[in-house]
C-alpha cells in the first residue's frame, strides 16, 4: 500500500484502493466451503506411505500462503455458474500442487532462505526433497487431473506445466544479463506466473461448460499474474518489507534481471549502469550496495513505473471480466486486479 | 558378463547368455523404423523457443543411452499386435521424456559427476537448469500424452510418475540406514525405477486395445526394472567397470543402501559392521575404503547374491511373456530379460 500510495504517474485504470487484506478476505468469504473442501482435497491427496511427503508437503500448506491461485479456479467456476459438482474443488487443489511444486523447486533454484515467512522447506528439509516431493506433487496434480477426466482441462494444464518451465528456464539465461530487454523480462514474468493464473481461470469456465467464458477468464487470470508478479519484483526492492519480515534484496543478490532495474539502468548514467554492470550483471555485491541500488531506483522512480506497468495488467484483468453479468462475485474479482497491485505482502 | 560370470548359486532360470550388445541390438534391429520415428518425435518435442532447452536436453539425448524404456513400449505394442497408428511412437518418446527427466533431478540429487560416460548435465549447465530442464521434459511428457488422448495411458504414466518421485523419496529416507530392509529396499528400486518399466510396457498393450495383455505386460516390464536395478546396484561395486570408464563406489560415497551393502552388512561380523556404520552409516569415507568395502562383499559373495536375486526377477519377466504366441519379438523380449543380468554396463 506505501509502495503503491507513490504511484505516478497514475495509473490507465486507477481505483478505489482498499485494504487488501479486507479483498482477499471477502474473496475467501464468498468462496468458504468451497476453499475449505480444497483445503480437505490438498490435505488428503499429499498422503503418500512414503512420511517424509506429507511432512514436507505439510511445511509449505501450514505456512499458509494466500491459496489465491486455487480461489482463482473456485471462483472462475462459480462465476460461469458452476454449481453441478466438486470438479473444481479437485482442480483447485492441483492448480496449488503445481504451485507449490513450482515453490519447492524454485527453493532449489535461487537457494531463498525465506519463503512466506518461514524458513524454506528447502533449508529445513535440503535440496534434494525439495526437487522429489516437488515432482511428487506434480505427479500428483497430474493424477488429480486424470481422475478428473476432462482432456481439455488437461490440455490446459499441461500447457502450463511446461510454459512454466520454459519461463523458469528463460529467467536463469537472462540472469545477470542487462541487454535483457523489457519484451523479454514480460516472456519471463508470462510464464513463471501469469501461466498457471490464466489456467487456474480458464479450467473454471472448462469445468462449468461455458467454453464461451474460457477466453475472458484466461485473460482475467493471464494479465492478473503478470500485474501480480510486476509488483513481486518492485516488493523485492521495498524497505517496508523488511518490517514485515520479509527479506528484500534477494532479486538483486540473484542478479535477477527484473522491471526495477531495467528501468534505471535504462535511465541511469554511466557510472551508475557500471554499478549496475558490477552488481546485478556480474554478482559482485558489497554491503551497501542494495542500499545504493534503492536509492537510484528511487531516484528514477523505477518503482512507480514497475507499479504503473503492474496497474496497466491489472486493468487488463478487470476488463475482462466485463463479459459477465454484475455480481457480488464479478466485483470482488474486481478488486483482487486491484489488490495485486495495493497489496503489500 | 564378467560379473555374472562369477554367479553363484545358479539363478532359478538359467538361461543362454549371449552377447549382451547382441541381443540389445537385435531389439532394435527389429524395431529399427518405430526407434528412428521416436528418435524424430524426441527432437521435434524438446524444442522450445527457449534455447537452452534444446541444448540442454541435447546433452542427454546426444549422451546416447540405451533407449530401453521407449524400446519396451514400442516392442510391447509389436507384441500386442499393433498395426494401426504411430500411437506407441508418441508414448514411447513421453516414456524417454520422463526418464530423462528423472535423470536430470537425480544429476541434482546426487551430486554425481559422470553420467553414460559423459559429464552429467549438472556438472555442465548447473543444478538450476537441471530441475528446470528436467520439469520443462516432465511437463512435455504429460502434453505428448494429452495428445494421445487415452485417459487409461494417462492413468498409467502419471501413476507411475508419482510412484518414481515416492521411490526416489523413500531412496532419500533410507540413506545412511543400515537398518533398512531388504523388503524396504526392494520398494525404492521398484519406486525409483521398475514403475516405469511396467508402465512403458503396460502402454504398449494399451495403444494395441489388448486389454488382456496389460497386466502381464506390465509384469514382464516391472520384474525386468527390478532386476535391471538391482544389476546397477551391483555394478557400483563391481571393478571391471572402472575400465569401461565408469565410476564405481557413487553408492558407497553417496550412503545408498543397496543390496549388496545389505548383503554383506547382514553377514559381516562386529568389526566389519562398524566399516559399514562408519562407512554407509555416517558417510566417514577415507581413501581405501571403496576397495575395503569391495573386498567384504567379495568374502560375503555379496554381488553373487545380489545377480542371483536379480536372475530371480529377470526369469519372472521372461516367464510373463509365456502368455504371448512365440514369435521372434517375443524371443528377444524374453532375451532381453537375460541380458539385463548379463549385461556389463
Amino acid at each position: 500500500m506505501a509502495v503503491a500510495a507513490a504511484l505516478q504517474p497514475p495509473p490507465p485504470n486507477p481505483a478505489p484502493v482498499r485494504g487488501s487484506e479486507d479483498v482477499l478476505d471477502r474473496l475467501v468469504r464468498l468462496m468458504e466451503g468451497d476453499l475449505e473442501a480444497c483445503n480437505r482435497e490438498i490435505i488428503a491427496r499429499m498422503q503418500s506411505p512414503v512420511a517424509l511427503i506429507p511432512q514436507l508437503a505439510a511445511h509449505l500448506v501450514a505456512a499458509g500462503g494466500k491459496r489465491l491461485r486455487p480461489l482463482l479456479t473456485l471462483a472462475s467456476a462459480r462465476l460461469c455458474g458452476y454449481q453441478s459438482g466438486q470438479r473444481h474443488v479437485a482442480l483447485a487443489a492441483c492448480v496449488e500442487f503445481i504451485h507449490t511444486a513450482t515453490l519447492l523447486h524454485d527453493d532449489v533454484v535461487d537457494e531463498s532462505n525465506l519463503r512466506r515467512g518461514l524458513a524454506s522447506a528447502n533449508a529445513v528439509f535440503g535440496n534434494k526433497a525439495s526437487v522429489l516431493v516437488g515432482d511428487f506433487l506434480f505427479a500428483r496434480a497430474f493424477q488429480l487431473m486424470v481422475a478428473d477426466g476432462s482432456l481439455r482441462v488437461l490440455d490446459i494444464l499441461s500447457r502450463a506445466a511446461a510454459t512454466i518451465a520454459e519461463g523458469e528456464v528463460l529467467q536463469l539465461v537472462t540472469q545477470n544479463d542487462l541487454e535483457t530487454t523489457e519484451a523479454r523480462y514480460l516472456d519471463v514474468i508470462r510464464g513463471k506466473t501469469a501461466a498457471l493464473f490464466e489456467a487456474a481461470c480458464e479450467v473454471g469456465a472448462v469445468v462449468a461448460d461455458r467454453e464461451d467464458a474460457a477466453a475472458p477468464l484466461a485473460s482475467y487470470g493471464g494479465s492478473l499474474g503478470i500485474a501480480f508478479q510486476l509488483v513481486d519484483d518492485a516488493l523485492d526492492y521495498a524497505a517496508e518489507q523488511a518490517t514485515l519480515g520479509k527479506t528484500i534484496g534477494d532479486d538483486f543478490r540473484e542478479g535477477k534481471v527484473t522491471m526495477p532495474v531495467l528501468v534505471a539502468y535504462a535511465a541511469g548514467e554511466e557510472s551508475e549502469r557500471r554499478f549496475w554492470q558490477r552488481t546485478v550483471g556480474e554478482g559482485e555485491i558489497d554491503d551497501g550496495d542494495l542500499a545504493q541500488a534503492m536509492a537510484l531506483m528511487a531516484r528514477h522512480r523505477a518503482i512507480e513505473a514497475t507499479l504503473a506497468r503492474a496497474a496497466a495488467f491489472a486493468g487488463e484483468a478487470r476488463a475482462s471480466l466485463a463479459a459477465f453479468p454484475p455480481s457480488p462475485l464479478r466485483a470482488v474479482m474486481e478488486e483482487v486486479a486491484d489488490y495485486t497491485v495495493a497489496r503489500v505482502r
